[in-house]
């Protein structure tokens, strides 16, 4: 445990709880006492309330002799595992579970209670019972071998430096703090492999994967890899990735059995392919389905797991194209084959169906699928919402992704159903971020964006949380347990997201973008280009017709979703030019026209941005100086980030419409 | 001499002057056989004619004792030392000058008529003066010390790698290519002098560059470096780089004595300061022509001189900001101080006041500047005018830039008597070329690309020769002397200019360029952005008013032309929209409104840029299969381009007017 590890797991002096009786002595039930997982647990529960209340708890364990090794074989046997309830008996707190990492979560609940000054008596006086939400809560990292991160905002990867793999104290802590909020599972590579990172399945890295892996184990933390589809080449010297190609299955065969032998704590695989030029199965005519069955047969013996991400796309569109529709291509590549992928593969879903811009729809897949398991993506790693220079609290974003009914059934049909494993009874299911660590000191880059990492592993593991609980949270744990501050900060990071989405791309239409960065705005820099993405705006109005008389997406959805969708009356606001060509004088629900909320959203979102920044100054002195000023900081850079978007997208619409502004404001 | 020197010096058989009689006697009047120059012309003329016509003539020496080593202080006696005679007596060809330079640019005259098959004894039976028209002739190259060049199409530096000078039989070719076309200098780093290239003027380079400059002396070309102008900070140690500080002078003083000593074929500097980031004298609240004559005053007793870059401007403008004028800057930085330039300082002008673009007007400061020795800079190097990939063949623009009436008196107005020192009788002046060369096998990646350096060279050493004449002279050493041949390449060569201007930025507005590369379209690319290039369009109309209503930079030429400019009437079509905000349904003198200009501009710029490539692929078999596979693939290309550049282009204007295109072709 280093004194630096930065954010929540920075454990500091704290006010309350100093005298707390029940936590002189703590009881830890379910769990062997040699089990590393909750060796790792007593040792960060004593060291945490030494910090923050000054107390060392005589630890008791009663031991109900659970087999830590257990393989679970199921989400249902996870959620059963994992689940912990924490009572007080006797003047003393009392963890049960069946198994060790529920004694892990536990203590990082009775740390989380103690950091956020509640107090404890009263927090678990009736008992506390806490199932988690989802079965897999993972971070895909997409960290390079060569120490860069694809979409990184916080420095190098703290995993690869030259194409080696680092183990440090960094690591450890790492794993703590990921652990603290749930996280059952990271995939440590670029799901973009390539150069070293290919060669991750051989003997060159195996050693010190081994160690990661016993890292990560120590902490309930399962080790996934991302996997290079056409290894078969790149490092099997055979001319084909053909899944169906025996040559290939047989050299996946020995190199599977290897790979999980050297790699114990290996627990399975997340691929992306044929996606963005990376190879794969259609490039041999087959299905994804074959691609995906063939892995995870192979890797079924070791219990291994093959998540196959969904994000296949024809990304050399030609912009002149207005049937092709890259929305539709999710559920067009996948559905088919609905039932057909064995019960080891995840499908692993986008939030939506484009690519984490700041407002889609819930992927139709989501509810489409039901006879598949089925794992939610979402990114934290702030691409396309502010590179963690502007802030931008997700939470909120993530929750109504949750509770989208998808009408796949009568009840239980949300997104938070489906994931969950409830709706359809899956094999496995769950929820995995695109992290949003890196090597800077503080992990996130900036420090509110820690909210997100923070309120990613929350929410995954209880999706009832709500944004401002976890946001209140974070706050308490991480920065402030003054009340003043804290009301303060809630109120910068939950408009955040809003906000965000007001200076940026109005109703639904995203991607006005610099294509290369993917931060600044750009209006036109997609609208020309191969990527399918497109606003279409002219003289008259804007918008891309998904309705049935356009590229038909809006009726991938279920009833009645398809049709809310599908009509320009129905659709609600916020996603209307998602789904619809709309003349710039057509009026919302909010009443506005459409020109008049692009004028209005894109004024009123910087001047929103502007009192957050405001907000933050006035905390000056009240919290930690290196915290404030690495957000100050930021702020100044999302102000001109904001002056930008608002300016610019109000004028390419004023010049191209030729409305003016009913208020008059300034625009060039 | 190697085999694959490429372009127009790999002297292939010729039909004709097989059994010339004249060319079995050559007489060398006016310079010394024991000058290097002097041998290694001797050595061209010998192999030349052997390879072309199997001849080795006897050479016969007339020593008139001229000094080879008379150093030219002017622009006047470089062009009287330069000068050449041909004639014809006794049945051998005499050549006369009055220095080795003349003699060797009289054998490449000879080699050139022998190569395009005419007549020996007719062309120089009246025997045949040339005198130079531009006293410095020169070549830029933006060759980094990486081995990468910026701005470069043609493959990686021939003179650097690893930040490494190479010295190997192609420094010796490249030598011969450029001399061959009247090249007498050459600037060997790009001006943007960073990394290792600062470290040019120190014992690290020297002899290297003493070598280099060896060999290029040899070829009558004097050897220039791009100076870093903060060298005081980021080599000598010194905390300033203000031209007036006595440390920083002296600094120099004794830097420049030992760098003359340690390359004592130096010719002298060129710097780019206070440009695009560069630091310089505006940093220390100095004038230009401070930072410039505090080195020429230094360099003088070496016999050396500084060309400072006119490339000033303002690279972080807001583009809400429509009162700043990147055009006004050169003039406005420059102007005042005309005259203060000491006498060996010359200041290097780009064509026009951006940077560039496939069409501009010529830059005020030509013309503007009265007292100031000027150098034309052009750029033969096709960063906005198609990458080497788009044919592009840019002595016509040149052209016409040579013969812009600046009307600065009342007669030899032009640029092209300006630049020849005739207007101002000015100490030194004449041409540069950012060129266009780099390591690949053709040496400008497009094989037509060759035509530019060819006739870059061929047109500064002569000023009147035709566009066509140089086409045809290029087209008959490099790749056929065959007629048909010949004339189906002029019919590609001489419109493709035209051509480019025609599928890409309509009437002068330029810009419309992705911002990274400069190769492709982008309509709003630079239009939200600091670089001070915008095309300010809106439903109504488009263009940048720079008449006196609005930046006034019309106002920065002489009369008539100021007049010209300044109204949307008589200012010609093609640089319409460069002076003026104009509606859409402006009529242009040529009977269209500026929208169906912009319409008929880009579909038949597309079909002639087909019918160019049709053109080339007539010529399968008739020529080398190297070249025509190498022209082609690039045709290939250039037709993707201009296909981007047409739709884009259209549908981003009609989408913007809404007015249709009169003729109903197909916009997206």
């Amino acid at each position: 445990m280093s004194d630096h590890a930065g954010l929540w797991t920075d454990y500091k002096e704290k006010k309350k709880n100093r005298n707390s009786v029940c936590l002189g002595k703590i009881c830890i039930s379910g769990a062997e006492k040699t089990d590393t997982i909750v060796k790792n647990a007593v040792d960060e529960l004593k060291k945490g309330l030494m910090a923050m209340v000054g107390l060392e708890p005589e630890i008791v364990y009663e031991d109900h002799t659970v087999n830590s090794s257990t393989v679970c074989s199921s989400g249902r046997e996870i959620l059963d595992s994992e689940e912990y309830r924490i009572s007080i008996k006797d003047n003393s707190l009392i963890i049960e579970g069946k198994s060790p990492s529920a004694i892990l979560y536990g203590v990082f609940d009775i740390l989380r209670t103690v950091a956020c000054e509640k107090e404890v008596e009263k927090s678990y006086a009736e008992g506390k019972t806490v199932r988690p939400s989802d079965p897999l809560r993972m971070l895909n990292h997409w960290d390079n071998m060569d120490g860069s991160i694809e979409r990184g905002y916080s420095g190098d990867s703290f995993f690869y430096e030259n194409d080696e793999i680092i183990i440090n104290e960094r690591t450890r802590d790492y794993a703590r703090l990921i652990a603290s909020v749930g996280i059952n599972g990271v995939v440590i590579n670029n799901v973009n492999v390539k150069s070293a990172a290919s060669y991750m399945i051989t003997d060159r890295y195996f050693d010190k994967l081994a160690q990661l892996g016993e890292i990560f184990a120590g902490y309930g933390i399962g080790l996934y890899l991302s996997l290079n589809y056409a290894s078969t080449i790149e490092i099997g010297g055979l001319d084909s990735a053909d899944p169906l190609d025996e040559k290939v299955i047989e050299w996946w065969k020995i190199k599977m059995a290897e790979v999980f032998k050297m790699i114990p704590a290996l627990k399975g695989f997340l691929v992306k392919a044929d996606s963005e030029g990376r190879p794969g199965p259609f490039t041999y005519g087959r299905t994804q389905a074959d691609g995906a069955n063939m892995l995870a047969d192979i890797v079924k013996e070791y219990g291994g797991i093959i998540i196959w991400r969904c994000f296949v796309y024809n990304c050399r569109q030609d912009w002149r194209d207005k049937k092709t529709d890259r929305a539709r291509a999710g559920y067009d590549n996948f559905m088919p084959m609905d039932g057909d992928y064995h019960d080891n593969v995840i499908l692993q879903i986008k939030n939506g169906p484009m690519d984490f811009q700041i407002r889609e729809p819930v992927s139709p897949l989501l509810g489409g699928l039901r006879k598949t398991n089925q794992m939610l993506e979402v990114q934290i790693a702030q691409e396309y919402t502010g590179h963690q220079i502007d802030v931008c609290y997700l939470i909120p974003e993530f929750k109504e992704i949750l509770a989208f009914k998808t009408y796949c059934r009568e009840q239980d049909d949300t997104v938070a159903d489906i994931v969950s494993g409830k709706t359809f009874g899956s094999r496995y299911s769950g929820i995995a971020a695109v992290t949003n660590t890196g090597n800077d000191f503080n992990w996130t880059g900036n420090y509110l964006a820690g909210a997100n990492l923070f309120g990613f592993g929350r929410l995954a593991f209880d999706n009832d949380l709500s944004a401002e609980q976890i946001a209140e949270e974070f706050i308490r744990m991480s920065i402030s347990a003054d009340d003043g501050v804290v009301s303060e900060i809630k109120d910068i990071l939950l408009p955040s997201r809003e906000i965000y989405e007001r200076y940026t791309c109005p109703l639904g239409i995203g991607w006005m973008v610099k294509p290369a960065t993917h931060y600044g705005c750009s209006v036109d820099g997609y609208e020309y280009d191969r990527w399918g993405t497109y606003h279409r705006a002219d003289h008259f109005g804007l918008g891309v017709d998904r309705s049935d008389k356009g590229t038909g997406y809006a009726l991938q959805y279920n009833e009645p979703n398809a049709s809310i969708y599908n009509s320009p009356e129905k659709c609600p606001d916020e996603l209307v030019l998602f789904f619809h060509h709309l003349p710039y004088t057509h009026v919302l629900h909010s009443g506005k026209t459409v020109i008049q909320h692009i004028y209005d959203a894109h004024f009123e979102g910087y001047d929103e941005a502007v009192r957050l920044s405001e907000k933050w100054d006035s905390l000056k002195g009240k919290l930690d100086d290196e915290i404030f000023e690495n957000v100050k900081e930021r702020f100044a850079l999302q102000l001109e980030n904001a002056r930008e978007w608002c300016d610019q997208v109000n004028s390419y619409f004023f010049r191209i419409s030729a409305i003016p502004d009913e208020k008059g404001r300034q625009i060039y």
